[in-house]
């Protein structure tokens, strides 16, 4: 069993609008409304390749009801504490004439120390029947920076490798904490190191090898970076290495991350070599790229994917 | 008691961003989630000049039980008709550095024709304890345009008089159907007119009340048309008025067309003269548009409002 933590959920809304009007009334033509969230991007992912999950996390209003009751759906066991506040929504405004998104993210409710420490009583029971954690997005307002960190060094004292994906400050402390393995983008990545990793022609994988080795000498005994259509660059404790997509695919890259963390938990707890893993967590990245929704694929895209990458030991670093 | 229909009530979301980036991801700095629809902004009016309310309508999914939420809040007795789709948003992006405003109005779920009957068998008993029924807002999709004139003519079998306020072929039909009162705005009376009733200053009032007679010649008892900062039009069985508030108010339209619905319907069950109606009606109008939220006012903006009206009869038509 997989532990997902989803600490701020969201209800995804997205409309289609054919040439909007930002001064005035639009009527979409197409409306999706979805729970979402990384936690629950990674959990879909899970679904899909038969792994075992079950979620925990914070969940209030009727937004709230409708992650408890997306889970629900999807057979996945959830606990989520009860807060005051209402689950957060995103929306996302498709101009299918110019092409364009817009994204509005809320940040999510404000949880309250006791509610956070409810949560934790949860977290440490549920963590005691899991074999890996997932600690994956943003946090919500009132939760400290360091609350990954927390969550992390409870996972350890359990015995429970962790696998953090977050960015900023709640990165740099919960990396301090020892995780399993952290999961930074390439522009998280820069943040922590607090420079530039790229060429005019994208990452420049020596520098970005550079910088992963540093961040896994904060604490985490893995980290592994997402570079895109540039595949992952891994920095572990058997050696370095580049795995790399056989094709640049084009497609929604919303959740790709999403489902290389699942990637990389599952065979995590498969005990599956660092080869084998990121062969399968690349390939899992590319084919939700192929797919219109966030933690969707197809499995013969999957597969596909799978029969592509190439996984090269790097000597960089 | 007043019954207030709301077929497609709505959850109104409202983003302020300070500079959207239409083409990115945007933070908001301020966000506001209530329900609403125009059944919902007569009711909070009619709650605020403390008139006996209650609310029957159609509600589906976590979004329709923020609306039902919102009404028990509120303490206004509502039922709704549980349908199998979601109640709608509607998403308002606030430009706090352009001061625009782009609006996404989702259509309402598709209502099926048994979840229909069954509204109207719980309307039907509704009407028997009421004075008045208001017929407010748009039809959600799977809802004839005849819809309106079949619950006004259930009003008129009952005894019931009924306060009309729609647009487009809901607006002819409903007409024809013979209610107490329609109240067109000026663009909804120019669509069913089939021809422009303004000049380049605005309104032409002549004209207007032409059409506003036209329109009643097709069946209503009286026509209310709201003209913005120019007041009412009313062509009724005891005459036509010209209804003008003493000055311009700056502030938020949104809602105004309801608080004088709410005012119109109120006056009616009161058994006020048409002069009184429409000062009463004008004052809420104007209140509203001072109030940052549609559906509230401040009792002193109103009582000031209501000093200022100005009611002439009409020769016009």
């Amino acid at each position: 069993m997989i532990l997902v933590v989803a600490l701020n959920p969201a209800v995804d809304v997205t409309h289609h609008v054919p040439g909007v009007d930002w001064a005035g009334v639009n009527r979409p033509a197409v409306i999706r409304a979805r729970a979402g969230g990384k936690g629950l991007n990674v959990v879909r992912t899970l679904r899909a390749i038969g792994a075992e999950a079950q979620v925990v996390g914070l969940a209030g209003g009727s937004t709230g009801e409708e992650v408890r009751s997306a889970l629900g759906d999807l057979g996945v066991p959830a606990a989520f504490t009860r807060i005051s506040g209402d689950t957060r929504r995103t929306f996302a405004v498709v101009d299918t004439a110019s092409g364009e998104t817009a994204l509005f993210n809320e940040p999510g409710p404000r949880v309250g120390q006791d509610e956070y420490a409810d949560f934790c009583a949860m977290y440490e029971k549920a963590l005691a029947g899991c074999r890996a954690v997932v600690l994956s997005g943003s946090l919500p307002p009132g939760l400290s920076s360091g609350t990954y960190a927390e969550l992390a060094v409870m996972a350890g004292s359990a015995g429970v490798p962790a696998v953090l994906d977050t960015h900023g400050e709640a990165l740099v402390r919960g990396a301090a904490a020892g995780p399993a393995i952290v999961k930074p983008n390439l522009a998280e990545l820069e943040a922590v190191a607090g420079r530039s990793l790229s060429t005019a022609r994208g990452a420049d994988k020596v520098a970005v090898a550079r910088a992963a080795h540093e961040l896994r000498a904060a604490g985490p005994q893995a980290v592994v970076v997402t570079l895109g259509a540039g595949g992952l660059c891994a920095v572990t404790e058997d050696g370095a290495w580049h795995a790399v997509p056989s094709a640049e695919v084009r497609g929604n890259p919303t959740g790709a991350g999403d489902a290389v963390a699942a990637g990389l938990v599952h065979g995590l707890v498969l005990g599956r070599p660092w080869e084998e893993r990121l062969r399968h967590a690349v390939a899992l990245g590319t084919a939700s790229v192929t797919a219109p929704v966030a933690g969707e694929f197809r499995n013969a895209d999957y597969a596909e994917a799978l029969a592509g990458v190439r996984v090269n030991r790097s000597e960089a670093g």
